[in-house]
């Protein structure tokens, strides 16, 4: 048998593609489990996923990797090919950077942490859950300093790098340092000025949401032939590109809770759904971040299905589906879904005060991986940063305090700056797409989304991983990350 | 580092209980693609499935595999440890028989056939399905030869030792030949004294018969912490013994098909649910073949759920369902489930004359695979037997006649036997069950089923591969395979 020489790019490619699909199988089955399995199959599931797991990074971490890798890019290779290249070598060295032992301590110690934290929580046992959480923190601060050492970036900047790529805290410092500056004031006016809301409570039946939901994501671009909407405890979006996975959660005395999340996940959806197909099973065909990604979900949860207009479109919908009454008219939903409330909740945040919630997170973890905080501290730092952000007192009160959130439990440090970021990018992509469709405001009224969707897929779900994400930023809107717009958007909203 | 010298039994052990971590994602993975897929992700499924099974098969050959097991055979071991070897022998003996050229040329040609005969059954095209055809009965030929060669058995009888290991096509000459010989005439006996039916025809709610198949699936034993049931076209057991999955499909003008498919797939889904937990993921583990899996879901569908007790017990449960109508009576439930009527259909095909239509499909597949008929031959020896065996004319019915079964399209040629084999074992079973428990109807009017899983769990479910066949059949039961015992039944239960 004569061998025959393959280009190392090409190998790369064929390897990648055989990942792609064992992912395939792990997002249905983590899918099925949150959606489908009942409790006793919680063992057998684990079991699998992690067995397959295991195979995905024994050959993201083969030996001949690296070799591969210098090869391909030594090769003549297109422009597309050489962003693909680029992103295999960075996952390759995300792959490489933390020592197996420590990954699996960190997957153990996660899970004990997050598992007990599902009770401690509702006990709220902050000494019990510290217990747990002071091995997550310590082995964090050790995967930051790998992480550190491959990337060559300070160690929780290679934690963000995780998920959002080509962000530095310095960056963050800057942007959210001018939310800091002007939304607390903006808060407080809003707040105080606002007119007793409309009374939107009443009984919802499940199937009517459930209606209203598959009606809204149709008219929304959903693609019902390649994904489906599902229900689970906690609303995500799953699957694979070619059979995305949405799930919602119903409250059947507030319609609105629902629908805003399930409008939430398909703006998530719509990106994964408009991503390259021909690029699907590598990484240049992922999305690019979780802060663009964020930033598709908040684009139609904020800046499209929160706007005036829609509420004008919403309005006759709502009628439809649970018959007619009062606070169904499009100003009562749109008070309705533009009201500030500050609370202690970062999820059941109104879109003024959530950045608040957000900058809060940012600052304790940053604090938290450099050292300057111990995990003991978080209470009383947390407590006077509410005090401070959103003159809440949350002293006492761990459960909805600072064991709300299971990002920390398994050590997802770094992630939150994502949801902030989401926000602005959102703002920035309406304020160009406004310059190329003045008249959208008209177009949601009508519940005609194409030509949005257009706009999106164009600069942004087709682009995919080909571009780093300050490049696709600027090749999007014309600039690098400018919170301006974020700004004038809620200035326009809250005070226009 | 030195090396630690793992014995070669523990060694297989592991690597086996890796290829069920793999397998159990597949199963999930196709019941989703039954259940819940959109139709745009098959092509997606269809590659993460295939890319797995590859991986599997690619173990399950691995070369060092032979000498691994010659060395397990060396070692001291427990009388069950080598009753697993002997399956992992078996197992391998198949996984090596076949060429891997020629597994996946009869893969694309059995996707293929298969593929067409959906529009091709539909449209009654014979001609159009022989042409894929021929290539699947070339293959299945050419891989008979292949395992005839690997396990020193005749062709046919390698074909059915991947369904019912250690059936021989003599001893189905010998028990289908019994048969013959005295159901035909029992058939138009019982047929020709049969009294009006009463009509249980109506409009059934599809809510209500689920809720119904939920009550009867758990008064059956059903435990819902380890599995569920969901809808799909084709009903089936799936899942993992962990996590079974059974579907069924709603007629809302007749519930009965759907609650005795219900009942059916119970009968799978409790043997799994019932094999032993400790050897879950070893092929000493996995349920004895097809015709006891078989003998399971027709010891709930047949034995039991035909019998006058059970329809005493159901009366009223339909009664709660549905409201009252006549019909609903225990004694027109008992003559409606226990009509005979001949037809074209296997599928809808009553208790007696089930058999006539296995007994058909088998002396075919006999004489495709000894050379002895060739595919053009098919409609002519079906229209033949059809009438001989049942008094039907098929002659120029292909859709509802040679064409009505998906086995053959993908090659699985040796299968059919086991759906009689299992009827032969269920009405063996229940009569040595019967003489434990004498009072066994009056439990199942009762709607007492605990004694009766408590045998079943004894005798079948918590053996699972440990005994072959026939000795798992002799312990079972007390003797070997003896249709006297479904003659007795069925004499009982139709001219009694």
């Amino acid at each position: 048998m004569s061998a025959t020489l393959i280009p190392a790019y090409e190998e790369l490619k064929r390897r990648n593609a055989r990942l792609y699909r064992f992912e395939h199988l792990i997002a249905i089955a983590s899918h099925d489990r949150a959606t489908a399995m009942p409790a006793g199959g919680n063992d057998a599931r684990a079991a699998a996923i992690a067995e397959l797991s295991l195979l995905i990074h024994t050959e993201s971490t083969a030996a001949d990797l690296g070799a591969l890798l210098s090869a391909a890019e030594a090769e003549p290779l297109s422009e597309q090919a050489q962003a693909n290249l680029r992103e295999m070598r960075l996952n390759h060295l995300f792959a490489r950077a933390v020592p197996a032992r420590l990954v699996e301590a960190k997957s153990l110690a996660g899970a004990r942490c997050e598992h007990a934290w599902r009770t401690q929580r509702q006990a709220n046992d902050w000494k019990g859950f510290l217990e747990n959480f002071r091995d997550v923190l310590r082995l964090a601060r050790e995967e930051a300093l790998h992480l550190s050492d491959a990337l060559g970036l300070a160690p929780y900047d290679a934690l963000i790098e995780r998920f959002e790529p080509g962000m530095r805290s310095a960056e963050l410092d800057r942007v959210f340092g001018d939310l800091r500056a002007w939304l607390p004031d903006l808060i407080r006016k809003v707040h105080l000025a606002q007119a007793p809301l409309p009374d939107l409570k009443g009984h919802f039946p499940r199937e009517a949401q459930y209606a209203l939901s598959l009606e809204v994501m149709a008219k929304l671009g959903f693609d019902f032939d390649g994904g489906r909407l599902d229900e689970s405890a906690h609303p995500y979006t799953g699957g694979v590109p070619e059979d995305v996975r949405l799930t919602t959660r119903y409250t059947e005395t507030d319609f609105a809770q629902s629908l805003n999340s399930t409008i939430h996940e398909t703006g998530h959806s719509l990106y994964e759904q408009g991503l390259p197909r021909e690029w699907v099973d590598q990484p240049l065909g992922r999305a690019r971040s979780m802060g663009i990604h964020e930033s598709q979900s908040l684009f139609f949860e904020m800046q499209i299905a929160r706007s005036e207009a829609f509420a004008r479109w919403l309005s006759p919908l709502v009628v439809e589906h649970f018959g007619p009454r009062p606070g169904f008219d499009p100003q009562s939903l749109y008070r309705y879904s533009t009201r500030v409330a500050p609370g202690k909740i970062r999820v059941d945040a109104d879109e003024l005060t959530y950045p608040m919630h957000v900058i809060l997170r940012y600052e304790i973890e940053r604090a938290l991986i450099a050292g300057e905080l111990e995990a003991e501290d978080i209470p009383a730092a947390w407590d006077e940063k509410m005090q401070s952000l959103l003159g809440i007192d949350t002293r006492g009160d761990y459960r909805d305090g600072c064991l709300q959130d299971v990002h920390w439990t398994d050590g997802s440090f770094g992630y939150f700056p994502s949801y902030t970021l989401g926000a602005m990018y959102a703002a920035q992509f309406f304020a160009a797409m406004r310059q190329s469709l003045p008249d959208v405001e008209t177009r949601i009224a009508a519940g005609d989304f194409s030509a949005i969707n257009e706009w999106l897929k164009d600069a942004i779900w087709s682009q995919a991983s080909r571009w780093e994400t300050a490049d696709l930023v600027q090749l999007a809107s014309g600039e690098a990350l400018n919170p301006a717009h974020f700004r004038a958007h809620l200035e326009r909203r809250y005070l226009g």
